[in-house]
């Protein structure tokens, strides 16, 4: 049920296949995010006929609306949403430590007030592997201790410790919860370590030491370091990273970080940044940002990208998306989405048909030049 | 080119044909409106999914943004908005005598404030026939003046003369337009009158004796004054109507206002209703009205409508509907406006099957009787 065949690699750059029990996955692989139960303003058809093979829910908001109880009630996150491919959710952790307010940080756990009705909550290893479990995903995610970006080494060093202790008490429960409810689902272990490579290391080695994982994240990485020092940590950790175990680079990214993040090894990425920038009227395309919004527009009758084959891109003109934008209707916030995901889709795809047929890295040099100019 | 079939009637209820330059409408028929050249939160494919033969344009807010000259530029409404059927454009003359700042209204036409940007714009017949000439739609709307709702017989009656005068002037013009571009497009003339059924009538004969018009429509009710006026008013025009000719109830309407115009003789009507209450969570049913913010639908797996065939009610739950809402997620608003429009457009097929197989009568009783119940 959780298989991964490593197909081709060319450097550290990699093609795969994913086997899941909602479905198949290609790798690379961009994952859109589906924050509250859908991928903000976009129906799930718009989403597999994007090319999405899997997409993200977030645990954190799920559990405040609707609650996890009523998730499970009405069949699970898939019947929920009737999206039938599959789903990985993340634990909760990164929103508590970001966008609630955090109460307490204790070895228990996080105790955080809710950002919509402002209660006290309560968040540990077990509760986030209970939600996960009642959603009801592929692939569930570890409770982890995220630190500040760029945290000293003691910091990081406290928060990466803690993490694989919280990693042994998500990885019984979930077993517990696996063997009671027989939820098809696997967990994946999250490195933590800051910018720090030794703790890098350190966090890999103890994850390693904890189980024979399905998959494992890179996490704490794209919250405001330079890229540089995000690359510098993922070629730190690659030649380190078990090659026949999927790798997840969380929160990441832009275009230019998933051709980056593919030349270092990494398999599979989710970002909001596609959406967001779509509800903001910026495209992105093969020679970088355009501003929808943009009075150059006014008259262009082209698409919105010439390269791209979406189904924004192959039916309508920048004019029209223009315009939608300067009178508000939400239609071109979604046109502009579904661009922007498709955008990473093939980025994704792109690549990977590369690695299989030889000259990734060219490639790779040549889309960042072109993007980059 | 402009062809209308009368196929069968029960009563004053009739089912026809429709012929236009972008395609065949069976009638009666509710046509969407698409205000700023987008039915609200909608992509055309959802529409024609939905049922929907023809869509309504907004010529007021069509010449403020984009502007006609760039609709025209980026090759007229149809291409603009990539909608291939059928469109019908307003004269602008509710929007300025409702929306806008009215500053000025003498023989020549209106002086008006734009509510975008505070210009002051001048619209007048001709500039009517010229803006839908730009937009390219299949059929334009005479520019009317429209008085105020339940206006005096003196008031009502100086502006249905005025209508009657402008009419001639709108003819004019558009008929120099057709020689002039080639446009292929038909002009409709408006009924106006208020709630004084001598005037009503005088309007009515004063449009026949000014053209033999391929469509007629029956402007300024639905604008404050009590249902059974309205019916009053469509019951005194009806045997007057020419038979061959279609019939259009303006910015009407509401799920049983559908029935009861149809009951009338009515065979298009118009109404921003399906869309403005799918905004704001408002689904019609059989059984009236649910609002899906509802907290009872909280846990509910069942559709929004079990009647319903809408790519909806055949796919959401209510659970999940009630969730998009609370999260204000687009994505909600979307799904209850294509239900919405695609109940108006079913009542109407619905209308249509019965007066063609005959007990059209007996199957609005019952339904207005449910529908109240």
């Amino acid at each position: 049920m959780y298989q991964f065949e490593l197909e081709a690699s060319e450097g550290a750059a990699r093609a795969g296949t994913l086997t899941l029990p909602h479905g198949i996955v290609k790798t690379p692989c961009f994952m859109p995010v589906g924050t509250h139960g859908a991928v903000r303003g976009l129906h799930p058809d718009e989403l597999e006929r994007a090319g999405a093979t899997i997409i993200l829910g977030n645990t954190y908001h799920l559990h405040l609306r609707p609650g996890e109880d009523v998730v499970r009630s009405l069949g699970g996150l898939h019947r929920f949403t009737t999206w039938r491919r599959p789903i990985l959710t993340d634990s909760g952790g990164f929103q508590v430590f970001s966008l609630a307010g955090l109460r307490r940080l204790d070895e228990e756990g996080v105790v955080f007030t809710s950002h919509i009705d402002g209660s006290t909550r309560l968040l540990t290893p077990e509760r986030s592997m209970e939600i996960q479990a009642a959603l009801g995903s592929d692939v569930t995610m570890a409770f982890d201790h995220l630190p500040p970006g760029q945290s000293s080494h003691e910091h990081a060093r406290e928060a990466m410790e803690r993490t694989l202790r919280w990693l042994e008490r998500s990885r019984d429960r979930h077993a517990e919860l696996v063997a009671e409810t027989g939820v098809a689902q696997t967990l994946w272990p999250i490195v933590q370590g800051g910018v720090h490579d030794d703790l890098r290391r350190a966090s890999l080695e103890g994850i390693l030491a904890r189980g024979d994982w399905t998959g494992i994240a890179v996490g704490g990485l794209s919250v405001g370091e330079p890229k540089p020092v995000m690359q510098r940590v993922l070629e730190g950790l690659e030649p380190h990273l078990p090659k026949d175990r999927p790798r997840y680079l969380m929160g990441v990214g832009f275009p230019d970080d998933l051709i980056a993040g593919i030349a270092r090894g990494v398999d599979l990425f989710d970002c909001v940044a596609a959406t967001r920038n779509g509800r903001h009227g910026s495209a992105w395309t093969a020679d970088g940002k355009v501003q929808v919004r943009g009075s150059r527009l006014k008259l262009d009758d082209g698409p919105l990208d010439p390269d791209c084959d979406c189904e924004t891109c192959t039916r309508f003109s920048r004019g029209y998306l223009r315009h939608l934008f300067v009178v508000e209707e939400q239609l071109g916030q979604r046109l502009v989405s579904i661009h922007n995901i498709r955008f990473l889709i093939r980025i994704a795809e792109q690549a990977r048909e590369r690695v299989i047929s030889g000259g990734f890295t060219g490639w790779a040099a040549e889309w960042l030049a072109r993007y980059h100019q």
